[in-house]
């Protein structure tokens, strides 16, 4: 496993958030990754859908990973701001963002994501990102 | 109580997700409507503030139920899309997002909702929202 | 030229805005439209550089257009709202717009434009745009 | 007048932009900012009402130097993004935009602003931003 892998993997296992959705890390690439999380009734809104809210968390926290897998070594990744469109109700045996670094800075990186609900093996487009991160150095704090 | 408070206070309490946050409604109004959760270190980010998934959900849930306030009886209301602006880290002993509809339509309502997290007694301003609800009627199903 | 393709030039021919810019419509297609214009002067902010607010004009058009390829024959479209990140400064040539429809809907859809300054017939990507269009059926207002 | 205020108009004065709008600061204080422009058959869409480009255009300069009048004397701002929610359709003799600071730090400035249709001297909501701006300090390049 790669450094900045590794420095994700742990940083993701440090998200108890993540934990509490049962989410987990299926692919770290430099600019791009994935977080899915299978259903659970514990997320879902008053229509049995998974909550905007829990598929907004999956897709922040991949933007700001993959915002990670191109930041200097020693800096945190931290979310200025995002936009979520909801395209469609989540409904699914689970539901995987995949996010991916549009433009990379000093020090903001734009970032966009995708959500989707797999059911049976098939996936459909639930809800789509435009995220800003901001690279935070130890030494220089900035936001 | 209002028939339309009676009518949200059911709905928001089939939203499982939010006895999984521990979020409770602490005020509804024409208009207006509140929501807090305490601090949970199950709801942490990397560095042990609550993560922006989380606060933006009560704050995606708060923009809808105001929506509702003013929608008609039999409508249910979703969210169309929102824009979060990330200002101050989420530390706190609770945290409050207070939403308001900023312009009511036939079809689609515009919200905005600031959430604060509250230290000690005091509230501090850590994140904004800007939220498009579309009320959904049973007999014609728009979005 | 086909029937949708005549609506849509004709309604941008109403739009004088679009004529203020100089901008013309370089490509109409079922899901996807493009809007480019030259570099001038007059649209400038504070560095010379154009201003965020012509770039954004014509990701909006596009975007609005974008969604008309695949509307009802008589449906308008309004802009709801959007969402632009600026990637690089504005510096070059001429510009252009490309919207692509991500999710049609009976009453909304979803667009994502991204813009580019071209210089010397090389293109860089400059903003992008996440965008919420409405259909508006001559009987039946909705917004 | 104000230091701030001066270096302010003289930036406004060379968004030849604004120009072409027939766009005028019509209040400048610290944290907040106004800017209006009269109507003109030149900036509308296909139906005659202004293009939601040009109102977005005021308030994104509102936003700029809304952040500017806090921002150091040295500095300039670029937008990072926006958000724009249209709420009303632009109909009217003269159109504001109004700004105001939301939240200021070393690097970043987060922005709202409401743009009015005037029309025979009463002032109707058409539409509402949240913006994000950015610092450039000389000596130091961030973006």
């Amino acid at each position: 496993m790669e450094q900045f892998e590794q420095k994700i993997r742990e940083s993701f296992s440090r998200q108890s958030f993540m934990r509490t959705l049962v989410a987990t890390m299926t692919n770290v690439s430099r600019g791009s990754l994935e977080i899915r999380f299978p259903f659970s009734p514990q997320l879902a809104q008053q229509n049995g859908f998974i909550h905007a809210g829990a598929i907004t968390s999956i897709m922040d926290s991949a933007c700001g990973y993959a915002a990670m897998t191109l930041a200097a070594e020693d800096a945190d990744v931290l979310s200025v701001e995002f936009k979520v469109n909801l395209l469609a109700p989540a409904l699914g045996d689970s539901f995987v963002a995949r996010a991916q670094v549009k433009r990379q800075g000093r020090t903001l990186t734009i970032c966009a994501a995708d959500a989707f609900a797999i059911q049976s093996g098939e996936e459909k487009l639930i809800a789509t990102m435009l995220a800003t991160m901001i690279n935070i150095i130890p030494s220089e704090p900035k936001r």
